[in-house]
């Protein structure tokens, strides 16, 4: 028994001596899905103390399979390509002994959740996961991460929100009448500044330590599929965290555009379409950093190529998501995003994307939506953000009308919606965790906020809405003060705001109009199904309808902030006949329809049914 | 002999009586042409007296033709329609009797010109006729005709100018370094009010008696021709003058929107491409009239169509033009448009088509050129009106850079050429006849002015510019004064400012920079022939480039109407060296091109030559 024990302890001691002074492989994928239509897998295999001049790789028999390396960095000693071809396995695992170490690599069922794609019968609820809410308070200080500003006081710094804390509050979510969830991205960012945000990721198979781990992860999804509500993963392509190891012992000088280190983006996305754009532009555009401390990534490079999009899937595979919103979308390699999108689409035909497009014009924003005939690269985005319609909301809302302006502005960017081959997928918005709270720009008026917001929740498209909108935050100072905490998500906050009888005043009255707005949408087959038509706006006011089979909605939006106006109905008869009566959905009255007097600065909207 | 002679008279007599009796046949066209593509003719004959209740017309033999009438309006009795297919017919005439009468109908040879298409070594002089010179004082007050508002101080009378005033000055047009000249509506407006601008036609077949005859319409194609200039000719299908025999006599309630009479149309051209407008908005643009005293043609309407059709290819071919302006393009009927540049590029392939797009926006403009794919009709348009860059390059001018503002504005407006299968045939222009004149814009600032010219003969498209421009014209009231009187134009001009030498100071400087770089511009491979290439603005400075085999251009713009700017060179050494030396096109010097200072508000063209 001493001898077996003592026997026991040379051999751990032993290889515990070979593993330090080989290392550990990482495999990236770590494992990966049965019956799939692309039967082709690349692993990276990551050791960072090499596998020795002549690593000895054995592959599983039967299988078409090969191996290489890169060349000529540093860290290309360190990084085994394995090329397999799984079309005729059938097993769970095969091995794969490297230097003689023998490794089982797992082929796993993938998630059998049915992607729900994102349609507009939802609402998205957008969270920065770091500011929203604070479910498990053991993780908010990991001491092995980089990162040492801990501290709600801090803009920049970490808060503690987390993915536990969004758990706890998808009954709120639902409540208020969201179904579906968009958080700020959950991969881990082992970044020594600013990893709240999470757009710099170090690891792509990790959940963040200080968001939760795969469990809580998994939980999310799982919780959220249980509600009905639908999961959209924040995903970036762009660039990592300076942390990641990729980044740290790149395999190949070509996986990020180190040539442009001190370069910044100019972030002029029109130069992907511009027919007169210089090279040094559109260089500048895709290879500059979007940020000093995010390596923008080189996604021509085949083998990171591979490893990104391999990521992409296995994260949709791996725990049954239904869409991804793609940031920074016009900045990667626009060969290689519809690639990525193809491949994702061959496994889960019904998995939504849509990518961030934050530019200005409808003509930029149109061009990387999927089907536009300008577009060579055939993005399949499903959607993209609609940045248009918020810059015309918010002028909308803060001017009076002139030929193109105020509310002409919103008109004329939907009467852009012939260059998108569904219009109505387009993700429309009032604010995000990029751009200043709506409540804030438009002066804490009420009145301009309630417009908005009906506007949004009756307007063609999938609403988004930031989290706090509810309780009407209002932050415009910079991207740390927006993504504000949510009073009463985190512990000791004076009140907690997610218990709708702690509102008082103007935020009870806004979040009953919200919830109210929501429910009632969810449930008109207009807003949900309907075709949008709109009027030529006049003096101020702009009639628009939604309009379906069983139900025809009216909204007529007085944008004139000082005056009442009286509006003819007459000219709607087309769709909305100047006799009988509807129903105003907000204050549940029945209404004659002879003739409408609108208060300045208000929105009203009528249902009829057949 | 007396017998005779009394014979004579009373023949005279009886016949007078007899065509007083029976009004006047007229006939539309009044001729035709041989050899053409589509054999097919529709002549409408038409009799103020009617035709009797069964009119009998005799056909020529040999030819496949048939007639008929129209019902329902008052005047159906009036008019015949004669349908006739050409494509067996050798000769020179045929006969046609009505009710006994004959008629000789000649088919003639067309013009032998072959129209010499607009392109981007072109620059184009647009010339109000009534108000650039008067070169026939007998033609100034014809005492039949129904506007009595003569003279030159009334802003919206007639004036006096003429086509004879246009060829007294040919010589110094092209002297100025212009290549074609594209007049206002030279058919007859005999309407009682504002008939000066030439939009309300009244009769399509006749050179408004005002403005000359047949004989010097014709003088002024053949002199313009003679000397290597293209002639424009601006053509209007959306309306016609409320004094058209068509609309006080019509042979068909449906040839004009008569149900729309009291109403304007809306002005939104982005009704024909928005996806969500109603049916009324869209009638409400398309049918509404576009001044109370324009009816609104329907293009819809077959012999009205075929009216139009005939009318434009019997100007084309009758005298040789070489290019159409298509006023309010976007107004008329889609369909008809398209199918009246298809009849037009079927007999002459040559011939230019541009449209006049009066909108804001990028996408609603581009709509409407030819080869937009998201435009059905397939419009064959070869240009458009580039009123987007109109609008940026003068807020290019009088702001600085912000985002989307200022220079970058222009910018962004030139990136969006992706929406145009040939970006370089686009007119553009600084003003023209319906806009403020920039000099007044701009506050009659002489350096913002050069460089605003400087940009328009240096960038993509083809060159218009306002007959005046030359000498600084600044009007900025009303249509009515914009289109002011050339000085030297008019007897008893107290200065003839056609004459170089009478012109003095700003005048005279801006009047020598302007030929240079028109005589310069024609000269130049590059400008004329080259590709364009640009770099996102930086710091107020735009810096753009023309490039072909044998020529680069740079041109370097600082649009900082108070600083001084240091322009680093290297940013463009992908298309201009930052070694050696290059040509300033306007001063003449050899400018080495290690560094660049640019003074505040101002542009440098540079040319180097292999």
């Amino acid at each position: 028994m001493k001898t077996a024990q003592n026997h026991s302890f040379w051999i751990f001691l032993l290889s515990t001596l070979c593993f330090s002074l080989l290392g550990q492989s990482h495999f990236y994928p770590p494992h990966w899905f049965r019956g799939l239509q692309e039967s082709q897998l690349e692993i990276m295999v990551y050791n960072p103390k090499g596998f020795g001049d002549s690593p000895k790789v054995e592959l599983p028999s039967g299988l078409q399979a090969s191996w290489h390396q890169l060349e000529g960095a540093a860290g290309s000693a360190h990084y085994l390509f394995i090329d397999l071809d799984l079309a005729t396995f059938q097993g769970s695992a095969f091995d794969i002994r490297i230097n003689g170490k023998k490794y089982q690599y797992q082929i796993k069922e993938a998630s059998s959740h049915q992607p729900q794609p994102l349609n507009p019968a939802d609402a998205i609820y957008l969270i920065t996961a770091d500011r929203f809410a604070n479910g498990d308070p053991d993780n908010d200080h990991p001491k092995d991460m980089n990162e040492k500003k801990y501290g709600r006081e801090n803009e920049f710094g970490r808060h503690g929100g987390d993915l536990q804390g969004v758990i706890d509050h998808l009954d709120y979510i639902q409540d208020l009448g969201y179904t579906a969830t968009w958080t700020s991205p959950v991969m881990t960012n082992d970044e020594f500044k600013e990893s709240y945000h999470g757009y710099a990721i170090t690891d792509h198979y990790e959940v963040d330590p200080r968001l939760g781990n795969a469990e809580t992860f998994r939980a999310y999804v799982d919780e959220s599929h249980k509600r009905g509500m639908k999961v959209i993963l924040d995903v970036v392509y762009n660039h990592s965290g300076s942390q990641h190891f990729l980044n740290l012992d790149p395999p190949d000088s070509a996986f990020f555009h180190y040539d442009m280190r001190k370069t910044r983006s100019n972030f002029r996305a029109v130069n992907r379409m511009d027919p007169h754009v210089s090279k040094a532009d559109l260089k500048k555009f895709g290879e500059g950093w979007f940020d000093d401390h995010m390596p923008d990534i080189n996604q021509q490079q085949p083998e990171f190529a591979n490893y990104l999009i391999q990521n992409s899937l296995w994260w949709v595979l791996e725990y049954g998501l239904d869409a991804f919103r793609i940031d920074t979308y016009a900045y990667p390699d626009q060969d290689f995003m519809a690639e990525l999108a193809r491949r994702i689409k061959l496994e889960r035909p019904s998995f939504f994307i849509f990518g961030e497009i934050w530019v200005h014009f409808p003509e930029v924003q149109s061009y990387f939506a999927g089907g536009n005939p300008f577009n060579k690269y055939n993005s399949q985005l499903d959607a993209v953000t609609d940045f248009q319609f918020r810059y015309a909301l918010k002028e909308s809302i803060d001017n009076h009308q002139s030929w193109t302006g105020g509310i002409a502005k919103l008109y004329y960017r939907l009467a852009a919606d012939h260059m998108y081959k569904n219009p109505s997928n387009l993700i429309t918005f009032m604010d995000n965790h990029d751009e200043p709270r709506i409540f804030g720009e438009l002066h804490e008026d009420t009145a301009k906020m309630k417009v908005a917001l009906g506007i949004l929740y009756t307007m063609r498209g999938i609403p988004c809405t930031y989290y706090g909108t509810e309780i009407l935050m209002k932050e415009t100072k910079n991207h740390g003060v927006i993504r504000e905490d949510f009073p009463g998500g985190f512990a000791g906050d004076a009140i907690n705001k997610f218990e709708a009888q702690n509102l008082q005043g103007r935020e009870a009255d806004f979040n009953q109009y919200l919830r109210q707005l929501l429910k009632w949408r969810a449930q008109s087959s207009a807003i949900t199904q309907g075709s949008f038509l709109h009027f030529v706006p006049e003096n101020d006011v702009y009639v628009y309808f939604r309009i379906v089979e069983d139900e025809t909605v009216m909204v007529v939006v007085n944008s004139n902030s000082k005056e009442s106006r009286a509006v003819d109905l007459n000219r709607f008869r087309e769709v909305w006949p100047v006799v009988g009566e509807a129903k105003d959905v907000m204050s549940g009255e029945i209404a004659p329809m002879d003739s409408l007097e609108m208060p300045a600065m208000s929105i009203r909207i009528f249902s009829r049914k057949p």
